[in-house]
């Protein structure tokens, strides 16, 4: 049955198309209240997005919703959670991590260089990691890597900070490597 | 081998006494800014804490660790990944939940009564959860009740919202099954 996927952020619509699952994406208007409305809630009680159905059952929060269709399709499509407990534990540490620093986008220009100058901290820890592996948890590419990629791009294109990955050999490298996945190609393009 | 613990939240506690994992833990003076040290830096590159050591093995963000911990030790102590994979989704997904509204414990009246406001929504949202599971992902504790375990007890404790479970029946009882638990008061009393 094709999971039917509620105003999905785009990590979990990369997930879903490296295991191969077929989905059915499902706009709510947030503007018009939609996620506030009876039907909306009885999915997620507490009107957020991203939610998905898979049959019966429901679930939401996104990292939730990837780890539970990496485990469910284990062996269909690319295999995204580790290859032991050690780098099962990394990729849940990679995802947590995941570099915060510039989701606000600050208006003010104090605001932006103090954000900037996290990032570049940040980056060097991801640069001194992925010089000892070709991807986050370990040499194969995960939920890590893949939860990654829509704020890296957006970093890349919107914020124009390519730079800060280029001028990183390993980081540019896992960014060449991870955005030039097919799965990425198909979702960037929805 | 004793797991090392670096200056870590009970909840992380909490999972190792449930598996029975022996642990040292270390204390890491912030104050004085240890965090920042060589030494630190090289175990947790951001600086942040907890940490764990599993031997070589270095591990770290909360969620990451209790995850490993309980996957490692699978068939030892309580038993906290849930029965099925939709379990183990609901776990993660209850565990991303996890009721913050009150985290930021703000200063002004407004502020207070607009935490609160947000707060008395998100438990009834885990009363009616709760109304039809005993736990927030099944009929078993997981690593999603032990996570909202030293929250709940601030709140009931140093916010002095005791009230706001023991009005909901089902989160009572939750409540009550939770912080009655050996784990608890071991390390509720470290």
């Amino acid at each position: 049955m094709a999971a039917k996927v509620y105003a999905s952020p785009k990590h979990v619509l990369i997930c879903l198309v490296e295991k191969s699952i077929e989905f059915e994406t499902v706009q709510v208007d947030l503007l018009k209240g939609k996620n506030r409305s009876t039907e909306f809630l009885k999915l997620q009680p507490f009107g957020e997005l991203p939610v998905v159905q898979d049959g019966d059952f429901t679930l939401f929060e996104s990292r939730a919703i990837i780890r539970y269709y990496a485990e469910k399709y284990k062996h269909q499509g690319t295999e995204l959670l580790g290859k032991n407990i050690e780098e099962r534990g990394l990729i849940v540490q990679w995802i947590e991590v995941i570099f915060h620093p510039l989701l606000g986008l600050p208006q003010n220009e104090k605001a932006i260089a103090e954000s900037e100058a996290k990032l570049i901290k940040v980056l060097d820890v991801y640069e001194e990691r992925l010089s000892r592996s070709r991807y986050l948890a370990g040499e194969e590419f995960s939920l890590a890597d893949l939860s990654h990629i829509p704020f890296t791009h957006l970093l890349v294109t919107k914020v124009g900070k390519e730079q800060l990955i280029r001028e990183r050999k390993h980081v540019s490298a896992w960014w060449d490597a991870i955005s030039s996945r097919p799965s990425w190609r198909k979702v960037s393009q929805l």
